[in-house]
């Protein structure tokens, strides 16, 4: 794992969210978008060469929107940067661990992305970023 | 905020979690210590610039202790590196944010640090920590 990548925050109310870490802490917006297969609308803020996303579901019946109706929202997830996504998604399995996304797909901003289970990661929903930098091995359209 | 420093994550078992993070995924041990004024053992292992921190509670009521008990672990704080903390707190503070604490203290590895209270951070515990190449505006021991 090179670095870590973002941390993800739940909230019930993104604008809300949004003014606290634009005004209070001095962040800026580096992309806001929809994602569809995930069921968010999400904003990733720059924080050094990380990022701090904050996600708000679509729905009231998504992951998201579970664990904001459970928890009233909050840390989600973590994610850490790998150089290469397919490899390290090979070593997890052969380890046993149990992933998620069992290939990498799309996330926000059109990165590489898998997401593996708590259980597998010491209790934590963990994301796993392919570095951009990192050639791939096929072209996106292989990844859909 | 300059980048983000690390993440912290609340375990019950602290050597369980310890081998996932170091033999699954290959990160390396930095530093173990206890932290008596927070009760807890605390290990941090390092995400290229930052940190991973893995906590367990050294007894059964102190705030981490309670999280475990009523989440069983997870995601505990987040924290982000400041050039400096007094002046991050003043500002804070004129802002109207509730701080947890109204002045720096010493937290793992010696680093001056500051809580949030996370009802002025977006719902998440959030720590502030001193990039430590940042000149102290007093001698160490004025802290204390």
């Amino acid at each position: 794992m090179e670095q870590l990548h973002h941390v993800a925050y739940a909230v019930p109310d993104l604008d809300a969210a949004l003014t606290v870490y634009t005004e209070r802490f001095g962040l800026s917006v580096e992309r806001r978008e929809v994602i569809d297969d995930q069921a968010v609308e999400a904003v990733s803020l720059g924080v050094g060469p990380g990022h701090l996303e904050l996600i708000r579901p679509l729905d009231d019946h998504g992951p998201v929107a579970r664990f904001i109706q459970s928890r009233g929202g909050g840390l989600h997830h973590v994610a850490f940067q790998v150089p290469d996504l397919e490899e390290a998604l090979d070593e997890l399995r052969a380890d046993g661990a149990e992933l998620i996304d069992e290939a990498p797909r799309r996330g926000l901003g059109g990165h590489l992305i898998a997401f593996l289970h708590p259980r597998s990661s010491g209790g934590v929903l963990t994301e796993l970023v392919q570095n951009p930098e990192t050639p791939a091995h096929d072209s996106p359209g292989a990844m859909a």
